[in-house]
C-alpha cells in the first residue's frame, strides 16, 4: 500500500503554505535555553497544540513542573501529547519532535535575522529551527491536514509527543514518557517509534539511522594554591595545578585518536565482514568529510576507518581547561584550581556505569605516579548510554520501502556519532523499535549559524513521512 | 656619616603629615590600564611634578607619545625627570618609581574602598597603590622636605625618574632612559641607581635585591579544521588540536618543575658551598611559603631547594589555553584552534634569545614524532633578560649599612623570581651598579586585593631610603 497519488499531490499543492506556516513557528523564538524567551516556548506548545487541534488530533498540553536557572525559577514549557485513531486492527506509531531551538543572533554571524524565515533563490528556507526541528514537526502536521481536509482516514493509529527543552537537556521528559508508556498511558499500545530529528550523512543521500553513541563527561580537577600564584614569584617552588592536569590529560586519548583508558577501546569488538561492508556501502567519501571539517585531518585515509570512528567506535575529546588563563594576549598566572573537561562517546556494549570505574581507577593510577602534592578529583557529569535499534524490524522496512517509493534510491543506513538521549527512553519505556527519520541535509547548519532547510527537504520529507505511515499499514496488513 | 639625628626626629614628627600625604596621592585612580583612567594618571605626573617642585627639585614632565589600546588612541602619561645638585664632589644617585597602579574595584573582594586609604588599628595603610609604588615615591619625597623646609644639603646629587605606565609594560620610558643616559642627558654623570618598587622576603627582615629573573612568553598553536566541531559528530574521524596540543605541553616541564626543554636548565650552573650558604641564611622556612601559597605543595622539605628554585634557577609554568573550552558545566566541543599559553623565568646567562631556538627545535621535533596531520606554530611573545647586579658594590655596601642603622640588622640578600624590566634597561644604559631597596612587606599584595603598607614600613622606610643617601656619601668621600 503506497501512499496515495492524492496525498502526494496535495502536499505538491500545498507547499507555500506549508512553508508560510514554518515561517509562522520559526517567528516565534523559542530558545529554551534563556530565560527570556521562556514565555515564547511556552507560547510555541500552545501553538503547536492548537495547529495539532485543527487538523483533528485529540491533544493535551502536559506540565512538566518548574526549572530553576541561574538561581531563578521557571515554568518548564509544556509537552503537547496527541492521538488520533484507535483501531485495533492497525499499528500505531508514535512520532517525537520538539519545537525548542537553539540560540541566535544576528551578530553570530547569520547572513540575515535568524527567526526570519528566508526563502533564497536555491530553494534554502533559512532560519532557527527550520531543519531542527519545527520542520520535521510541521512534516506531521501537514500529512494530519491533508487526511483531515481530504477526510481520508489515517492508515496507522497516530501518537505525538512534542516537547519543548530538548537543546535544554529534555527536563522532565523521561518522567513523562515513562509514565505514559504504563498501561493505560498516552503511549500504550504503541507498537513503533518514529523520531525526525537527525540529518543525511551528506547532502545527497536519503539516511535512516539505527544507532547513538552515548556519552560519559567528566571533570578532571586539580587544586593546590588557595589562590591563583605569580609564576615570576613562585615558579619552582611549588607544584602547579596546570603541570599535574596536562599530564594526565595528555595520557587519555593518542593523537591518533585510541583511548588510552585501559578497558575502554578493548570493550568494543571489531566490525566482521558484513558489518564493514555496510560502511563501504555509504555514500560518504574523505572529501566528504574535508568539506565538512574544512580542512584534511582524518585520523585516515580510509572512509570505511573514518566512518566506522565516527559511527561503531569510542572517541575521547579533550574539550578545556576552566579556571586556567584563556584569554588573548599574555598573562603570568600559575592557577590555583583548574578542572579539565573531558568526554568519552559510547558505543555498546559501553554504558557511563561501567566506563567510569575504568576512567577513575586510570586517573588515580597515574597521578598517584606523579608523586604531586597537589589533589586531584575527578568527577562524572551527565551522561547517556548508547543505542542501536533492529534494522531488520518491519519499522526500518517501511522506512526503506517510503525512502525508495519517495526518492527512488536506497538509504544510507547510519549511525550518529552523537546521542539524542530521549531516544533511548522510548526504546526502554516502552520495549519497541525505535527508528530516526531525518527530514534535512547533513549540511543543514543545526546548532550552527545560517540554519536552513532546503525547499525540496522540506516537502519531499513531508511525502516520505507520509508514505512511511502508509508502508508500515501496508506490511503489516 | 649616618644620617642627621634631626633628619630622624623629623621623619616621626611629621609621620601623619607624610601619611595624610599619602591618601591624597592614593585618592587619584591612576590606572594605567584603564582608557577611562588615563585623564587620572596624567593628572598624577603632574601632581608627582608640583610635590617634587615644591621642595625644591628641579623638575620636566616628558611626552611619551600615544598609545594605541583596543583600537583607541591614547596620550601616554608623561614621565616625570627630576634634579637636585651638582656637585662634583659628591655621587650623583638616580632614584626610579613609579605612580601608576593596578586596576582595584570594590567588588573584586576589597574590604574598604581601595582608593581612600584606610588607617588600620594595626597600623596598615590599606588602599590600591600604598605599597605598589606610590609609598615608596613619596619615600624620596619626605627626605627632600626635610632638605628643603630645613635648609640641608643633600649628601648626593639626586636625580629621579618617576612613570606612571609600569603596571602596562612601562610603554615609551625604555626609548626616554636610552636618551637621557647619553652624554648631556639628563642622567649623564649618574653613579648608581637606586629602584623601590619591591618587597621583603617575609614580614619581618629587610632585604636588599640583587637579582632578578627574566621571561621568554611563548604562545603555542595547534590548528586544524576551520570551525569549532562537535565532538559527538567528529569525535575519533579527524585529529583534535587540543589532543595534539595538551601532549606537547605536557612534554615542558615534569611535575617536579625540571624543564623538559633539552638545554634549558643545563644552561645553569649548579651552586657552590658559597652560595648556598647565602640561602641558607636567608630569613625564610617552608612554613612561610606555605602560608604565602595557603597550601602545603612545595617541591622539596628543604627550604634552600626551594628558594633556589625561586631565585636563581628557571621555571616553566603553563599558563593556559586560548581558544578552548573555558566554562563552568560541560560543552561537547573540539575547538578548531587552540593556543596554549607558557613561560620560562631565565636566569643568567639565559636570555630570550638564546633559549628561544631550544624551545623550538623541541617543539618542532615532538609535533614531528606526534605524526598529527593538524599545523603547529610556536609564536615567541614579550620577553626580558634575567639581571644580576654586584653585591659587592658601593652602592650595597651603603644599602646594607643604612638597614642596620634603622632595622639594627643584616638586611636579606635576595634575588626576585619576577620581572622588573627597567632594572635591566638603567643597568644597561648606564653602565652603572643599580640595586633595588624595597620598602614593603612580603604580605603587602601589591596587585591584589587590600593592598597595604604598613605603617612603620612607611616611616621607617622614608628614614632607610634618606640613611642610605648618607651611606653613600660617607662611603664615597
Amino acid at each position: 500500500m503506497p501512499a496515495p497519488k492524492e496525498f502526494l499531490e496535495y502536499v505538491d499543492n500545498k507547499a507555500d503554505l506549508f512553508i508560510q506556516r514554518l515561517s509562522d513557528a520559526v517567528a516565534i523564538k523559542s530558545v529554551s535555553s534563556d530565560p527570556q524567551c521562556r514565555s515564547e516556548v511556552i507560547k510555541m506548545s500552545n501553538w503547536i497544540k492548537d495547529q495539532f487541534s485543527a487538523v483533528g488530533v485529540d491533544t493535551e498540553l502536559r506540565d512538566l513542573g518548574k526549572q530553576n536557572l541561574g538561581g531563578e525559577e521557571l515554568p518548564l514549557p509544556p509537552a503537547v501529547l496527541g492521538r488520533l485513531g484507535n483501531d485495533p486492527t492497525k499499528k500505531t506509531v508514535l512520532v517525537y519532535g520538539h519545537f525548542d531551538v537553539q540560540p541566535a543572533n544576528l551578530s553570530d554571524g547569520w547572513g540575515t535575522e535568524p527567526f526570519k524565515l528566508v526563502i533564497k533563490e536555491n530553494g534554502q528556507l533559512v532560519g532557527r529551527g527550520s531543519s531542527d526541528d519545527k520542520g520535521p514537526v510541521l512534516g506531521w502536521l501537514n500529512i494530519l491536514q491533508y487526511h483531515h481536509e481530504c477526510k481520508k482516514e489515517l492508515p496507522v493509529n497516530f501518537r505525538c509527543c512534542f516537547e519543548g527543552m530538548e537543546e535544554s537537556g529534555s527536563e522532565g521528559l523521561d518522567d513523562l514518557v515513562k509514565r505514559e508508556s504504563q498501561s493505560g498511558g498516552w503511549f500504550d499500545s504503541v507498537d513503533c517509534v518514529c523520531i525526525s530529528d537527525n540529518y543525511w550523512l551528506n547532502t545527497r543521500t536519503p539516511a535512516i539511522t539505527y544507532g547513538l553513541r552515548g556519552l560519559a563527561y567528566f571533570k578532571l580537577m586539580v587544586s593546590g594554591p588557595a589562590r591563583d600564584l605569580h609564576s615570576g614569584v613562585f615558579g619552582r617552588m611549588v607544584h602547579e595545578p596546570m603541570t599535574d592536569l596536562v599530564i594526565l590529560m595528555s595520557k587519555l586519548v593518542d593523537v591518533n585518536g585510541h583511548i588510552l583508558v585501559p578497558g575502554v577501546d578493548e570493550m568494543v569488538s571489531a566490525a566482521d565482514v558484513e558489518e564493514r561492508k555496510m560502511y563501504e556501502g555509504l555514500d560518504y567519501s574523505i572529501a566528504d568529510v574535508d568539506s565538512a571539517v574544512g580542512a584534511s585531518t582524518t585520523l585516515s585515509s580510509d572512509i570505511v576507518e573514518v566512518l566506522m570512528g565516527r559511527m561503531r567506535m569510542p572517541s575521547l575529546s579533550l574539550h578545556g581547561i576552566e579556571g586556567a588563563f584563556y584569554g588573548t594576549g599574555a598573562k603570568t598566572v600559575i592557577p590555583a584550581k583548574v578542572i579539565g573537561k573531558f568526554s568519552i562517546r559510547l558505543v555498546p556494549p559501553q554504558t557511563p556505569d561501567n566506563v567510569e570505574p575504568l576512567v577513575r581507577k586510570y586517573i588515580e593510577s597515574e597521578f598517584a605516579k606523579l608523586g604531586s602534592k597537589n589533589t586531584c578529583v575527578l568527577e562524572p557529569e551527565h551522561g547517556g548510554k548508547p543505542w542501536v535499534g533492529d534494522i531488520n524490524h518491519w519499522n526500518y522496512e517501511a522506512a526503506k520501502a517510503a525512502t525508495r517509493a519517495v526518492y527512488g534510491r536506497e538509504p544510507d543506513m547510519t549511525r550518529e556519532g552523537g546521542s539524542i538521549p530521549v531516544t533511548l527512553t522510548f526504546a526502554e519505556s516502552l520495549g519497541v523499535n525505535v527508528l530516526l527519520l531525518p527530514m534535512g541535509r547533513g549540511d543543514d547548519g543545526a546548532h550552527s549559524t545560517n540554519e536552513k532547510l532546503d525547499r525540496s527537504n522540506f516537502i519531499e520529507g513531508t511525502k516520505l513521512l507520509g508514505t512511511y505511515l502508509y508502508e508500515i499499514a501496508a506490511l503489516k496488513k
